[in-house]
């Protein structure tokens, strides 16, 4: 048996997939999977025995998570199961998302051959940042989509270098940085006119945010880049990290970020029948024709 | 006598423009012109008798300000000043603003000509945001470059809808949203990829700041327009806003912020021999050849 | 009586306006008003009695026009008839144009109050590119939307000069440069990352396209703005000129092309119901929520 | 012995070479390498033995080739010798190229190591275009920058479809077609937007120019990928292909252009001390700090 023990992920707040949530339990009960369930969210499986567990736990127990929500959700159930190597699928709630692309109206019909071992499995780039702080590493954060360093306050231009494997690329005054992976690239990072990166490529695209500098233009440089941000000395407010867009720390002059791929990459499951690109026309409305 | 009165507005802490503008001061009391000064900074003027007096006292005594700092300084005394109808010129610090074109080096031989009533005189359109919470006005703040409306939180959209002449226009979800003078479309509003405006034009620019809609563009509508920005009910965070960089204030859901331009333009003085593009040129970098 | 003679400008190879151009004749017959009709496509209207003129000539006789097609149809009627400062008008094929707005399946409803006074007028400023060679001026065109410098082969940059009411401005190497008016504005500029410009604006937006220098921006200027571009004599290619995309003309270097906003405007009616930025969402797709 | 036989390339037309091409002969000879030129400019080397070679035989001699000119000439060079799997360097003439970085005035100094077998081995990725016209192969192309799909007229849309190993990614309506390697990402792709690509990734850049769909962005996929333009049966331009700017080919409805990554990519080598980040900052003007 393909997946044994599989572990369920439903967004929070989720009244809403409730009743995905009970469906698809009340259909991997039948196929004699063993369920657990993210435990925050637990109270929304209503009668069905199901192990609840902190979401820090639950990848250690199974070998198939599965997360009823949208991307977001998907991205967060992804740093909790980062270091476990398991796959992740995801439901979505009615609309496509780039990361949870089944349909929930099509659920048994879509899961029953991926649970069957008729998949096509993508390895996804996740991010560590690892803050550094008077020399010392104070945190690190994981992220699947990008980081972002940011100015806490509105208005004000953040002073920061940026070094690749300990050469020195650039200085900027701009209001921040978006670092990303694949992934990211058709999140916050596409809003800045960052290039679309097709998802499994080895590399991490590096964007700053209205920069000072006007021929700056987003980096595309390898995965297994040491990325290191320094703030400068000379800077003289906040700054701010957010790692797809939920830690947030504050940064001074002289703090830095170092940023490099995941040891592990996230195993993000599809339908056999996953076709980027059609997602990408989808998501981006390229398949509306607007203007004859 | 031209400009018998005249205001010097030095940059704050500005140790750094005290030689530049002892040497004006004492070359305008050798011209006979009477001198007031903003009173934060009066204590860089050694030896002369000066009145001081608060940055909101002066313009109403002054038939003229001076100016001495770069930019950011200007903007401030522009803001001061803005109800007075008297014409302001600005000294830089060696380094050519886009609004202070006087270099210190050669301040006698400028600055003579415009005193005696020869120079270029130009209207810049000011903007003037109210703030409207519970619909009430709870404040007034004026802007010559540019109103900023952003999140406060990093990495979080907000959502707004823009009116014009109370035309509903767009709804956005996006980082925020700048609403631009001429003056400010070479300041922050150029980092995120706006047009640059000839700055006497009729016009305000609305630009999105990294916008869901990836179609969205900014908008270049009259000055004489009614601009009405609303943050949506379903709006989760508090947004803030900001005027040339320099006022914060928090808004929340079913706030507005009202848009328009000022009764008042700035009068800004120029030598004879101003050229705009030629500021631009050099501002810009484009008289730079790199890539042959 | 309002608008007593009306002249008919049918889309080019219209077989499939046909319909909607008889059912206008039958209805503006009955309502009295004495028709003319552009004559190449005179053969549409079958059996009416309509006087056919050719499209220079159409101007002359006529207190109105209808255009029956696309925006594109309407540029073409706009520069027939530019000099009779006559007001124009657009049905479109079902689907809303930017100039354009009439829906056919409503013409009588929408037309009727506006022939009988009832209506919104724009002035629409319309450009004239003079070509001036060996310093004779060897040809003059209008546009409504752009006139568009552009390199004559591919992958080979033009080299020009921009002066602005004979101010030098900068000197480029680019694909080619887009002098837009405001029309034009949500045309082939947009495409380029223009900004939208509100179409009664008196300035004209001029966009370098893929310019060598990387910090160049579109630059918005006055309506009443002399622009004159200037083929560098180092320019070692052909380049080529465009005026609505329907003049083809070559240039050398040394050549110029002087552009102006046009003596006459264009005087376009809508309906009274008229709403520039609901026609905007529309044609751009911002009311289509895509990626939630 | 390293580099035992090794070509030279000098620009064409190259008067402005000459000294350094005769320089870089005599060191080259003293060191007892065996020389050749490219025969149409051999008449630039006046006084030494060397025999001369078409451009396309020459590489089969050779165990290096030393181009003298710019990144042009190395592109050129690199098209050239793209079947002899050997090294490649360039000379410039005094002003960094992005290819070309050593130093006419550094010449002994940096080529010395570089000949005694010290130096940094780039692989850099070459396209192949296939022309393919009723279903037959009628042309093939190398590319070391870029292949671009272009309108023949100005202001003419062309249509085409793209895939991607035979998955449809999207139609477009657009000026034309980028597509680029990491190399042509500093080139013409850069002035459209593009994003910067480290010149080693693996991957292939495809950019819509002027594209209608205004959420068009530039997509990034791996250099293993097929890439398939297909113009659209409903295309009534010609559409031209150009590779590197230099080969001319007009297409028109149902052609198709076959991309992939050339079998052998191009060595390049450069001194130990090669930094791109260095170049890209020097090419780009991110030195200078302008508007402070």
């Amino acid at each position: 048996m393909q997946f044994p023990r599989i572990g369920l992920f439903p967004k929070s707040a989720g009244a809403d997939i409730a009743e995905t949530l009970n469906h698809l339990a009340e259909f991997l009960t039948k196929r004699k999977h063993k369920l657990f369930i993210e435990q925050s969210n637990a109270a929304l499986l209503s009668h069905l025995s199901v192990t609840a567990l902190a979401s820090d736990k639950i990848g250690a127990q199974c070998d198939l998570i599965i997360v009823i929500g949208g991307d977001g959700s998907l991205l967060k159930a992804a740093r909790a199961i980062a270091d476990n190597n398991i796959p992740i699928i995801g439901i979505n709630r009615g609309q496509l998302g780039f990361l949870a692309d089944i349909n929930p109206q099509e659920l048994e019909q879509t899961l029953t051959p991926i649970l069957n071992g008729e998949y096509y499995e993508e390895q996804r780039t996740m991010l560590c940042a690892q803050i550094v702080q008077n020399k010392q590493l104070t945190s690190m954060h994981l992220a699947l989509n990008d980081v972002v360093l940011h100015h806490g306050y509105i208005a004000r231009l953040i002073e920061f270098e940026i070094y690749i494997n300990d050469q020195f690329v650039v200085d900027h005054r701009a209001d921040g940085l978006i670092t990303s992976t694949p992934t990211g690239s058709t999140a916050y990072a596409l809003s800045g006119g960052g290039p679309i990166v097709y998802p499994t490529l080895d590399v991490i695209t590096l964007m700053p945010m209205f920069p000072h500098t006007l021929s700056a233009r987003p980096i595309v440089v390898h995965k297994n880049s040491k990325i290191r941000l320094v703030i400068t000395p000379s800077n003289r407010i906040d700054a701010k990290i957010s790692c797809d867009g939920q830690t947030h720390l504050s940064l001074t002059a002289n703090d830095e970020i170092h940023i490099q791929a995941h040891t592990n990459s996230l195993r993000l499951l599809h339908p056999k029948s996953y076709n980027y690109f059609a997602v990408l026309r989808e998501k981006l409305g390229w398949n509306i024709n607007l203007t004859k």
